[in-house]
């Protein structure tokens, strides 16, 4: 499987636009529309909050009906049409209503997201103008559909990889992301579109979107907050002809489909709100894998183990705290500990071994941590279970960002 | 019930020492020691991490035998013997023997706490100068104690009452306590020793302690980490010749004990690293006590509502997005949110009647959570559980102050 490209360089009968239509004041990019010339299979994975915005009620009503001929993406970011009762339901539904009469298809057949302030209502007029300037672009332009759905973002997130079948079809998975807070693990995360040109049924499509969301939407943490309005789609038009429908083919799909998520994924920690450092936590040797996941997810969101991190203090204790209170029975006298440079987690440093720390170089660990990218690895002595999680460090930055987002 | 005091004037049969052992580098008070001159009926409130310091496996031990014959508590700042493997249980049972073998009586009878640096052998040099230093001292200070068990603790934390019984007699409940981060709720937190002169059973301290733990140390969050070291002691000597045994007497032993650990837990969250906000987080309406227990905590542990505190913004959306992903099942149609100053939630003014923001003047919620302190009153419209949890907001200076802690 190639790597991830981080960028799109077209995905054949999709177009994507990203316009200018009002909503933010700052005259940013606020409304990206992605429109299929044919109908696509599509699913998506939600927020498992109980507190969803309008267009994610809207969203799962549209799939239940609709999975096999989903036609349009329509996005507006600066308003997260959240805590907005009926009028915000009304909304949403005629923000698809206003698309599906442009491009000739039924209401049902266009899916909306929204993101930015919550408890604001949509500004119905922008909305319309947004979908009439991106319908008006000429240009297919997924670099600023990407940058239309920012809100917190620094940088947008695209990703992409041509696949070619074991007969030789060739077809492309692309992807576009938002997040950089109210990130958590365990459900799906922030805003993704990805589409395909392969074909696929809706079940296909439902089936290998779970799949993918699990090892990389739902294993990234920045802050531990959920958002009300969280929402991956996939969906798949099948204009390449390509039909990966054997076995062989099918995986890989999910495995291109997985490395893009992952791709993109990724990019919302690396771009995590004040963000100085990629943080790779890896648990091995729990009871299991969801209790692996539970003890790098407890270590990923603890405040404490990110502000060391952010501080380039290799306070282990940190780390051994956070996993004890995560839930999971082990014998804190067989836990080892390994910091490493990057991701691989080659050249590890270990520090600490049967629960007690080793003599190891304090300068060493201090260079480790103080790299931009640096993996965790806990060994807890107390099984198979394995999981990996993508976290942050927290500053003085996110503070900042959050305590002022809405001045 | 009086209220409680930010004072100890003395409690009968107990003496308390805070001495300068060298453990701190900076030269402050490390070490505090507080002896009965009888035996004590004893019990003790233990984190419930899997990751448990040295101090509290030991504590464990000694209250599961000697639980009717308590003499004294012996405390370290400076080091948290965490992580220390058999060396730090040598140490721990040292700490003790020592102390035991100055006052006469069995090691079993003298319970340790330690807090400080993870990782890290005790210094016994520096702990046996401790016990010696502190013998030694002539005044009965709690005020030096309180100081002498601070980490990143501004202020020393101390609280009193003098209750009389139905029968006339008279006595004391007085504790200390430390704590300003790695504060989570719903396990014991901290430390902190509560002594009293009143005559109880053993299995009445215990008790007594764990319904208090409940509405006190339970109910406060810092950063929603866990310490490895949390444990909250009740000793009580019978000097003061009160037996409070009739069931009047007995609960108004509980009441004033709950208003001294209350008040004790308070302070933490008001002197929690880097404050500058007491929030009082009331959550009615909810399906039954624990589920309002769940979003109250929820909601006070979230960064995103945390930090736009911290902001002075009145983002109420950041309130129901973190209460949707606790995990308790409400309708979001059917919320309510008021903000009110102080704790009392008097002059409450509400933002959101079902669901949606009402017409409020954004001017009015703003100088309400301006305010040092402030109430947030959640109603979910689903049943009649409530709960009170009491957190801080979440600034640039806990970041600053968890970045550098090591160095």
């Amino acid at each position: 499987m190639p790597e991830a490209q981080p960028s799109i360089e077209g995905v054949r009968g999709f177009r994507a636009a990203g316009v200018q239509s009002g909503i933010k004041k700052s005259g940013a990019l606020d409304f990206a529309l992605i429109v299929s010339d044919r109908p696509c299979s599509a699913s998506g994975v939600f927020t498992t909050s109980y507190v969803k915005a309008a267009p994610v009620l809207v969203d799962m009503e549209h799939l239940s009906l609709r999975a096999g001929s989903i036609r349009a993406v329509v996005t507006n970011s600066g308003c997260a049409n959240a805590c907005t009762g009926q009028q915000g339901m009304d909304n949403a539904r005629q923000m698809a209503r206003l698309t599906a009469d442009k491009i000739d298809c039924a209401e049902q057949d266009v899916l909306v997201l929204s993101t930015g302030v919550i408890g604001v209502q949509l500004p119905m007029d922008k909305i319309e103008r947004g979908i009439n300037l991106a319908l008006d672009t000429p240009e297919d332009d997924w670099f600023a559909a990407a940058r239309a759905i920012m809100t917190t973002d620094t940088r947008p997130k695209m990703a992409s990889v041509t696949v070619t079948t074991s007969s030789g079809q060739s077809y492309r998975i692309a992807g576009i992301c938002k997040g950089a807070g109210m990130i958590a693990p365990n459900m799906a995360t922030m805003l993704s579109v990805v589409v395909t040109d392969a074909q696929l049924t809706p079940e296909q499509t439902r089936s290998a979107l779970k799949a993918a969301a699990k090892i990389s939407y739902n294993c990234i943490v920045v802050d531990g907050d959920t958002s009300t309005n969280d929402t991956v789609f996939l969906l798949a038009n099948g204009a390449s002809g390509a039909a990966p429908q054997s076995e062989t083919d099918l995986a890989q799909f999910q495995e291109a489909l997985d490395t893009v998520c992952t791709k993109l994924a990724q990019d919302v920690v690396r771009d995590g709100e004040g963000v100085t450092k990629f943080i790779t936590v890896r648990v091995e040797g729990a009871p299991d894998d969801a209790a692996a996941r539970q003890i790098a997810n407890t270590v990923a969101i603890s405040p404490l183990v990110k502000t060391a991190f952010y501080g380039n203090d290799a306070n282990w204790g940190r780390i051994l705290m956070a996993a004890g209170r995560a839930g999971v029975p082990f014998d804190q006298n067989r836990v080892s500990l390994w910091f490493a440079p990057g991701e691989a987690f080659e050249e590890p440093l270990q520090l600490v071994a049967d629960g007690m720390p080793l003599n190891y170089s304090e300068t060493q660990a201090t260079a480790i941590i103080s790299q931009p990218s640096v993996g965790i690895l806990l060994n807890c002595g107390a099984g198979a279970g394995a999981a990996t999680v993508w976290t942050c460090d927290f500053s003085h930055e996110y503070v900042s960002i959050n305590a002022d987002y809405r001045t």
